[in-house]
């Protein structure tokens, strides 16, 4: 194993994936080699949602954070894979709440076998899950993929609590982001620091750095939702909407439209009705009230707080990548 | 902290809970402790489910178990809630499988907040309880119930995909029970085993204790659900033949009645309707073929296979206790 390209080679995703192809390959091999149910269904419906072409952004940023701390052995093929069956577990539970029949082009599982199979299958991803995880013996690593599950949990919930409500502090949407999404991605990074058995400094700074691209993340594709060339994506626009969901673009808007538009918005998401025209109108209001570029421009913030963790690392291509990945967290093709 | 009453006193189910009362109650404690989400929502729902009344069977099983290998700690109450909330995140996915509106003679969580908060509140007190698992930093529990959730999940899957199918060899029936329901009852024994620090022998002799009786709790349950008397446990006759559930009674029937009789069943079991006429033919073959005797004369042999693997403790308090809960599992008013 290489400790990869020389740093110069490294300068968009596409230089990323390259480097690292060998190393995600090595994950690959290893989620399929997890799917050994004795019950068949089990891993049938499993590598569905697994082979459906994910990115394996996780696995990625776990992989060059074990790099960036100067690991050189093996066993991030495994956490990466496991951390993959995680969010795997989490798409299947949330395709069934949010009755979502396509995912990446694809029907859903909850589509072909059904909900409760869904749903009985995700738990079974994520107990398999901890349960290979507990075999690394690592208390800091049972400890913070443990929370970090709690705290998506915790994050889905208070974001169906607050369906249908446009009334929602930007604060706690925040947190609804930062619980859901941005917790599973710095759980990531700091299993990639334990696991090369770096400094706790080294390992919450990197826990931050996925704090806040997750975070990025997920305001970006909130954004996306509302931005004209996201068919591009496969996404009907204005998804979040019609499912009741307030995001950042939305709450932005609500704040700085006329009493009589932001009745309309508050009438559409309670009744989760929305005609195109409905959509053309608010699409046409957030290009003028700026609230795709004020929640583009936050994510961005986002993006240059989780780089800035990356100073405290000497250069190297891992670091390079994890830049560039950041970057690329944001931007409409990832 | 007594070491309880001598064995003399401990002849019934009731001698157990007035006898262990003080320390059940140090477990209904850690159960309230433990709901402490910053999302109210998802301590609403846990306690509304956490508070209809369970009779915290496993941990039960999990002290009395802890006491037998001479335990003297009170770690006990955080374990036994622990056991607890997993086993509460079990039912409220299992009730949105299964589309119960009635659990102990109250509304699911699911017919009162909806399916999407029963599956994530489901998810977070399984993710909750083992974030709090891992703090006891016993690499031998953590496996243990990882390993055991993890088999609940397949248990549940296997059983789905036999629904509707009367065709299902008795060896999958066991095989279903024994990862649904056994599983996490066995895993609670060895877990105070090992609280107790007790040898590898004794913790193994106690899941197997917990293997056999969780078997024969789910047979019995199972075979309930065809029993007359069963009406008194606030039960509608039937109900696993409604949901296209095949088990150990109506396996039997299903190789002992005649061909027209067969039918009918299997025709009920795959379009989930069943007269009151039908069922009470169904039950009265039952009686007349002795499928209910048989399903619980295997009960009976799993309990009596339970309690000889506690042959090998001196007698105490707790081994007494042990024996009583035991046969206390098949009776019909547990």
């Amino acid at each position: 194993m290489s400790n990869g390209p020389s740093t110069s080679t490294i300068h968009s995703m596409a230089d990323v994936w390259e480097a690292y192809r060998a190393e995600l390959d090595g994950v690959e091999h290893q989620v399929r080699q997890n799917l050994d149910s004795s019950v068949a269904l089990v891993n049938t419906v499993a590598a569905h949602i697994l082979s459906s072409g994910g990115k394996r952004v996780r696995p990625l940023l776990l992989l060059l954070s074990a790099r960036l701390c100067g690991y050189t052995g093996r066993e991030h093929y495994q956490l990466g894979s496991l951390i993959e069956f995680i969010h795997t577990a989490t798409l299947l539970h949330d395709d069934v709440v949010d009755e979502a029949d396509i995912r990446r082009g694809r029907r859903t599982a909850r589509k072909v076998w059904g909900n409760q199979i869904s749903i009985l299958v995700g738990d079974y991803l994520y107990s398999k899950a901890m349960a290979q995880i507990v075999e690394f013996r690592s208390h800091g690593m049972n400890e913070v993929l443990a929370e970090a599950c709690t705290k998506m949990a915790e994050g889905e919930v208070l974001q169906l609590y607050y369906n249908g409500n446009p009334s929602m502090p930007e604060s706690d949407y925040i947190k609804i982001v930062e619980h859901k999404t941005a917790g599973l991605i710095a759980a990531a990074c700091r299993m990639g620091a334990i696991l090369a058995d770096a400094s706790e400094e080294r390992q919450s700074a990197l826990f931050r750095f996925g704090q806040y691209l997750g975070i990025a993340f997920q305001v970006a594709d909130d954004t996306l939702d509302y931005n004209a060339d996201g068919e591009r994506l496969g996404k009907t626009l204005g998804q979040d909407l019609r499912q009741g969901k307030a995001t950042l673009p939305l709450l932005h808007l609500l704040d700085h439209c006329s009493e009589q538009d932001r009745n309309m918005i508050k009438d559409r998401m309670e009744t989760r009705t929305l005609s195109p025209e409905d959509l053309e109108r608010i699409l046409g209001l957030m290009q003028s009230t700026g609230s795709l570029a004020y929640a583009m421009e936050r994510a961005k913030t986002y993006i240059a707080a989780a780089q800035h963790e990356l100073e405290a690392f000497e250069d190297s291509s891992a670091r390079r990548a994890l830049i560039v990945a950041a970057d690329y967290m944001i931007t409409r093709d990832r």
